[in-house]
């Protein structure tokens, strides 16, 4: 499995992936799932995937062979985003077609898809997931954050805390390692090392990268004070009242004795 | 979609389930998921279930005609909870023989699973999870709660929280309405009312019952107890620092620029 995800605010843009790839328990290895493309000062470009290993990096060496070759149309000379994203799900489509009939054979799912993000000179920044069928949306305001793979113990916080307006990208960027976090926490196929990126809007340059390994202080200090938070934010809230209400009819309040098909 | 979670401690039982259950976005309705089968005194027996709800309504319905015809195997007849999970068991399995074929023409899943818990006089509280398949597990005091249905955005607060020996009753009961809640503010297709009982260890008599329904006071306030809490928390957790560590080779700390495939 993997968990990578994306978030697009005001100020730019943030991208995290995990490095956790398996096939089956007995085979867990490392992949590089966030990948920069990037030609300072004129086009920042970073790409995330998941799902089938053997899909994406077929498609991302297609990617780099068209640049390799320069081959006229190659995410280098796309004049936008939107462009690169199709460009994306049209090589997927390919890849996909050439093996599906035989992965199928054996049960196993082609399905992948991508976390594309940046910007080209002249264009706005732009966050786009592109999926298996090479069909693709859009980030957008009401909907600043994508994520692919394991993505649902880390949508809560994500949920509770990003606001494409109001959100630093300081702020996006711990939102994103708690939001892996969680996941690392409740799912052991993702795993560190923790790749991310924070682009500023109309740089044209990565503003800051790391690479988070296994025993990284920041991850365990994270991941300590959240616990400990979590923990005293439950010792809190207030305990459940059995009482009934006394404003509500009594079968209202009351789960029925017995089945309700034994009446 | 539902959600039910069991959670059994050393002071006895909470089962809870959500109640909302559809068949496609348009067709959203409300499904009893929470039964109590006790006899006051002699057996407290509580089912929870998930999936499809044809299936489990089925099931359930001959559970009630044997307990109506006095058939000589019933759920107040069987000796321990263990016979009764595989009681369980054997009606789904001959529920989703009857049906499979026919839903499989349409790709419609026959898949569905129950929570089973209580305790019947001389033997120890017990939890069971049953699977459509008819096979089950047991709670054990490594892995003393159960989910099913949607349990993903509920299950890191039961990680963190939840343990056998030192829970209360009180807390597992705050613990699994706070873990339905984070649910249904993430997926809309589980929702109120949420059932809810307690039963304490050897009282073979069901100690408390609630059902909140939407709007709740209770399930108002814990909701925005914690999303403040979870704010604040968020907040006074650092942030990330973008230094490199001297200690790690520098290829080792920063994210390659350009893909790995294109050297």
């Amino acid at each position: 499995m993997t968990y990578c995800l994306a978030i697009l605010t005001r100020a730019g843009l943030i991208m995290a992936a995990d490095s956790r790839t398996n096939a089956g328990v007995d085979f867990v290895s490392t992949a590089q799932k966030l990948f920069d493309f990037s030609i300072p000062g004129e086009r920042a470009i970073f790409i995330c995937n998941a799902g089938n290993l053997s899909m994406t990096q077929n498609i991302l060496m297609l990617v780099n062979r068209d640049l390799k070759t320069q081959a006229s149309i190659n995410i280098h000379t796309l004049p936008t985003l939107y462009d690169v994203a199709k460009y994306i799900g049209r090589l997927t489509r390919q890849v996909i077609e050439e093996n599906q009939e035989w992965l199928k054979k054996d049960g196993i799912s082609t399905s992948c898809s991508f976390l594309l993000g940046g910007q080209i000179k002249g264009e706005a920044p732009e966050l786009y997931m592109i999926y298996s069928q090479g069909n693709f949306l859009r980030a957008t305001k009401e909907t600043p954050y994508f994520q692919i793979g394991e993505i649902k113990y880390g949508k809560p916080i994500l949920d509770r805390v990003i606001n494409y307006e109001y959100t630093s990208l300081e702020e996006a960027a711990k939102c994103a390692l708690l939001s892996i976090d969680s996941t690392m926490k409740s799912n052991i196929s993702v795993g560190p090392p923790i790749n991310i990126v924070l682009y500023e809007s109309d740089s044209l340059v990565v503003s800051h990268r790391r690479k988070l390994s296994k025993g990284d202080p920041y991850l365990e200090n994270i991941r300590r004070s959240w616990e400990e938070s979590v923990k005293r934010s439950f010792k809190d809230l207030p305990g459940l009242s059995w009482d009934l209400d006394p404003s509500i009819p009594e079968a209202e309040n009351w789960l029925a004795p017995g089945s309700v098909y034994t009446n």
